[in-house]
């Protein structure tokens, strides 16, 4: 009798013990029809117990930097453990791998090894990179179709490695510590001057977001209230050239006067305080932009 | 004292396994206002445990066709026991029925009867209809409001259910096996070409998603690789008469250039490679579309 | 070996036990970029039992009245203890204080003090009152960043308070029983005319929701089928005059045809069946706007 209340006690430990994973989607499908959806019902198939979140799924069509661009941003803040779907995937169907990559920081992304990582392998460091074996590692009675891979192969395994059907190990085949990489400018300093891209705009408001580190901006012995010269370049043509105040917060500045400051990524920012500095000067992003920062003791390359 | 550990472990077990059941969402609400929010407070004041999640609430407005089309395209993925709430209802406040169809997938959908179940019941199977009982299965303090039935009739009785307080039973009493169905043109295969429609685009990509099943375009001896001809009329006018390849994957043909490709549904489908294929042809979804296919053997009645 | 039992089974039950708190989020930000999932992660590194919703994100930037208005159309909703988090933040930098507000009825709102909470305040009433203390209730690692309180400060305490990590005496001081209130016009009933005014549109379907109580509208004898004339005004100057039946619900008048009704939050609205009434008469939202209802027995003032 006692062996039997305690079988009841650990079969019931057993149960309430399972694994609630997180999963974070991120895709260009938009909200508007039910793929997204349909890959969440995949991955509760899988395990009712799973958290499942959104990253984005607005991001442009086919657009591979700006989804490296979000990971980038936003996988630090998630638990170590939290398992990435991002689908942006151009080259669907195409010889191109689908891959787990686990970061030096724990987290687990799951997509098209088409540029997808290159920024979070920069920043979180690669631990380890496995395949995804299809043979496996793809939901039954998918065989026949040929396109979704979101649902059918990325959700699926995201799903059975987040909630512990599947170790990492059984992903698939290990592959040497490298992806795919997207090659862009990085940030450098130079005599009196920083150089460096804008990796993506603060879309909703029109801030310019550069990939200039706060540090590299202090290297340069800026200190907040002191005004920069600020060029951004388009393909080496100037769409922007003036001076603003480097400041702590938008409220140091009047209604409509620009400003630089550090962002939540602590990296180097431009913007209007309530206005949209990006629309303004028709500013968008990505590697054909270049952002010059000089200190205003020397204008004589600048003009107002 | 046994008896104690024991009642203590018995209320603990009873506690843990309250059920985790999980609620999908659709409606044409948007997401910009409170609506979709305060039907979700609804189903977690109901049961903390619920998994409440999202199909789309971008359904244009009142368009039951689409409602009833997204509910097909993603309901399979979930788990049996998944409870659907639908609440496109241009007919709110008008007789129209409150119900709750059980699938013979063991999906359950709750929604006004006003033909968003025309396509599951068609693919899922009608299992038992109720007709939500409003004297009981309805928030109180909600007497008074006469129109957002979304939240006091649809959420509470879709949380109520999901979570296990009331059974199927308890919605109401039993309809016959029948739902509203809104008619529409269903695809045929007669000698050398099938006819069929437009159920839906896929909005994001702007490919056109017919309702034509791969199974009969293989009846048809197409084979991946052949050219076909495709005429598309919007009532009975051309829209689009040209032929394309049929291939497996987007990436089987140069950017830019139309295809024809089965769907992640297992449908015909007609896109441009990295472009978008029913803009360029001003080309929307509805019963108004007619889509032909032709193996390319015959050109006399098609002009490039 | 009782004892180590009985551990097991305590270790067991506080495990299970965690508490599972529910966190709703407002904010400005839009749902295109990561700053969202941002907030969610570092509320799910602060308990992985969390549910995490979505008020909505599509609020117009810096439009605090709008936030307000949303967080009062939905709290009421959700279960008490649930804790919102709104990010409207205009002034994010500056002196504003962050506070926790506590309502009459149990809910927590975690916000900027910026006007923000000038309807739930109204209309739940104000328990107490914490101011944030950033020395503790601030994400580490995230001194040097001045511009993402949406984050380190507001999900961060919110998904504290929510997982039972903090009490709500250990947010900060307790701080007067008051909150920045926005001056905005109340319904007043006076002889055989109410006057309100629009503090939001029920923005998917234009339809006009006025501050009006039901309450108001029926101390003026008003019964469905009557015949009210309405005037709205933008500061000052008459944007929309007419008359139009008050009823129970849009299928009481023809397609296309005006109505008033009481909406979901029992308030007096006006809406064409099946149109957009707001986009027809060019009438958004907000304090300049003036509605007045009478009685058609006069209808001197008013021109058709």
């Amino acid at each position: 009798m006692k062996q039997f209340r305690w079988l009841i006690i650990v079969v019931f430990v057993a149960a309430c013990a399972r694994k609630k994973g997180t999963v974070v989607f991120q895709s260009d499908f938009g909200v508007k029809d039910g793929a997204v959806s349909a890959m969440k019902g995949v991955a509760m198939e899988t395990s009712p117990n799973l958290h499942l979140y959104d990253l984005t799924h607005e991001i442009p069509s086919y657009n591979i930097w700006e989804a490296a661009y979000r990971l980038q941003q936003t996988a630090p803040y998630w638990p170590k453990g939290t398992v990435f779907v991002s689908v942006v995937d151009p080259g669907v169907g195409t010889s191109r791998r689908s891959v787990v990559m686990l970061s030096k920081s724990g987290h687990y992304f799951v997509t098209p090894d088409n540029g997808t990582l290159t920024l979070v392998a920069e920043s979180l460091g690669i631990e380890a990179v496995r395949e995804i074996d299809e043979a496996v590692n793809r939901r039954k009675q998918s065989l026949q179709s040929y396109t979704f891979h979101g649902r059918d192969v990325y959700a699926y395994t995201a799903a059975r490695l987040a909630a512990g059907v599947i170790s990492f190990k059984e992903v698939g085949k290990k592959l040497p510590d490298s992806v795919v990489r997207i090659p862009y400018q990085h940030a450098i300093l130079q005599g009196d001057s920083i150089t460096g891209t804008i990796p993506v705009l603060d879309i909703q408001y029109g801030n310019i977001w550069t990939n200039i580190p706060d540090s590299m901006v202090r290297a340069l012995s800026v200190t907040p209230g002191q005004t920069l010269h600020i060029q951004i370049l388009k393909s080496g043509i100037p769409v922007f050239n003036g001076s603003m105040p480097f400041v702590h917060t938008f409220g140091d500045v009047p209604e409509g006067r620009p400003l630089a400051y550090v962002n939540s990524l602590m990296n180097f920012s431009i913007a209007y305080n309530m206005g949209n500095f990006a629309d303004s000067f028709h500013i968008k992003a990505g590697p054909e932009y270049k952002v010059v920062i000089r200190l205003n003791h020397d204008l004589k390359d600048f003009k107002d």
